[in-house]
């Protein structure tokens, strides 16, 4: 079981970003001391902006910060964004891969349950309960290059 | 997110076995019911029989049942079974892929926690709740073909 790396991803920009407050950081500079693929990054970037969570700037001047305060982005709702459709098992998936026991499974249901207690418990933090009074997280991530 | 196919095929194959009761029914008939493929049941089933949770008899009359009781086999036990690293991101694996903010990252622990809560909700379940007086389900998957 394991997350998109989408998901992972933007975790860790909005962390980024959350550390960074109001100054603007570069896709470039984040892929490069995450060591991930500046490409994927942009993708997520792009989602992310779509959808109000991150303001991007173009221009040489820009960049990416939050366009929310870290205190109102919930992990869970970001986990939620980011996994188009929290597909578990395969029935989870409206019309694809119909299995024999659907009109009679009660697993689909248990395991709907246990999804909702995983995003219950990331319901709990926010982007801001990642980065707040996090000292060593701030010298790893703070003072993005211009 | 996803479950590996492993840990679907395994609890679709206890709750077979768990419908047939002591009779033996065979990777055949179980993968042609579900219509998924026999040779990654056979893996499933190698691995369950290795860990003593199905029997399996060559011969034949032989095949697969159950070899314990299905009240005492637990979801959350199967899932933890299948899915060898229960790695939800990256930096769960030992070893790989070490990430810039693993020393001072606190998503790690949420994420665990998250975790935690998705198997504590399939562990108050067992394959037996998930077949007891289900008799759509016995219709379905009852009476193995020899």
């Amino acid at each position: 079981m394991r997350l998109n790396l989408q998901t992972d991803y933007a975790l860790r920009l909005l962390m980024h970003l959350a550390v960074n407050g109001d100054r603007f950081s570069t896709i470039a500079d984040i892929a490069h001391r995450y060591d991930i693929s500046k490409n994927h990054l942009m993708k997520v970037a792009n989602i992310l902006a779509r959808e109000g969570v991150i303001e991007a700037v173009r221009g040489r001047s820009g960049g990416l910060r939050l366009a929310r305060p870290a205190e109102t982005l919930n992990v869970g709702a970001v986990v939620r964004l980011m996994e188009a459709d929290l597909a578990i098992v395969e029935c989870f998936q409206g019309g694809k891969g119909e299995c024999l026991i659907t009109p009679a499974c009660r697993l689909k249901g248990v395991l709907k349950e246990a999804l909702e207690a995983f995003l219950d418990a990331l319901d709990q933090y926010t982007i801001n309960d990642l980065v707040a009074r996090n000292g060593k997280l701030r010298i790893l991530l703070g003072q993005a290059a211009a």
